[in-house]
């Protein structure tokens, strides 16, 4: 049996990500492709529990290292309980983030050294790897405008917008340096951003079969 | 000022481990040694809220790396907000647990990598390492039926005896491998290993001093 595929989307808090999700969900529905869908942290009971902890811890600081071990335990019970599974039987995986978030949030937002995070993510996912990633680009002051408007935010969508500027550019930077990750505009109307996504998806999967 | 002294007591359930910290307890009492006591996983509201989550899942299967990342998730917030600021301030501490049950129980127990572990370990702790350690050894058969008579066990306690044996094995062979560890023999009567835990603190503490 075919291995299954595993796309990613990413981006900023307000970058319309569900929206994006929407659109992938639909392309894949199309062509008729079964598929889970996943998010992160989150996606089984324990990996939401970590969740909830992660976001919602008051009156104590969270050591930046304390918060990207827990990121990554959420992602391994993940990982480990429906991702690779999934894969192994053929189905493809639709991720709500996945490694890329942590890389941006706690090594660029957080500012922990590449090498501690490299270190963690090597040991722990091997060679597990999106073989798709859709990043949906925005400047924070319009992203974080869109969540607020939304509603209350936890604990990481408090942080100042310097936060979320130094967790853009790394977003950017790894998207600009790795392949297998399409930048994608994200302050276009969301019609135009879907229309870029379902074009960025007939591409890739039209190498897929060649 | 003189950095503080980090001193761990180690073992299976039911070693005694609770008894051996009141012996320590007393000695840095005695000595008029100024000292904080931490417990792993735990010693601060998010790390005991990760001992909570850790200990009691329920109905789903936890990724042994998961428990790993979420072990070291809790030392990591006690090291950076406890230990560590502790420490800097000439202060002692005295650990019921730290990096060495991780080693044993999800080294040894769980059978994850060395490999894998020591990656992680090395990326979070960096070079803290305890000053001494008081490895309490006993026979898993004797140590699980003196913690089941105090009650009721949590999930990692309810493994089978096979784990807990090689969790053993596991301390054995760091103790006998690296310095810094004492082993004292748990299944002689509570006064002698007391006598043993003073003896072998004495020692310790007078090689400090020359």
């Amino acid at each position: 049996m075919q291995k299954g595929r595993f796309i990613v989307v990413e981006g900023l808090e307000g970058a319309g990500k569900t929206s994006a999700i929407q659109t992938v969900q639909h392309w894949l529905e199309q062509h008729q492709i079964d598929f889970i869908s996943t998010r992160e942290p989150g996606g089984t009971p324990l990996a939401e529990q970590i969740r909830t902890l992660v976001k919602q811890v008051q009156d104590e600081q969270v050591a930046p290292e304390t918060e990207l071990l827990l990121m990554y335990a959420a992602r391994m019970q993940l990982v480990k309980s429906r991702i690779e599974p999934a894969l192994a039987q053929g189905q493809w995986v639709l991720g709500d983030r996945h490694d890329l978030s942590s890389r941006a949030y706690q090594g660029g937002g957080r500012q922990l050294s590449e090498s501690l995070i490299n270190q963690i993510r090597t040991a722990v996912l091997g060679s597990l790897r999106p073989d798709l990633t859709l990043y949906l680009d925005i400047d924070p002051a319009i992203g974080l405008a869109r969540a607020r408007a939304r509603g209350e935010l936890d604990r990481i969508e408090q942080e100042q917008l310097a936060f979320f500027q130094r967790t853009r550019a790394k977003y950017q930077q790894i998207a600009n340096e790795e392949t297998g990750i399409v930048q994608l505009d994200a302050s276009q109307p969301m019609a135009a951003v879907q229309q870029h996504i379902v074009g960025a998806l007939d591409q890739w999967f039209a190498g897929l079969q060649e």
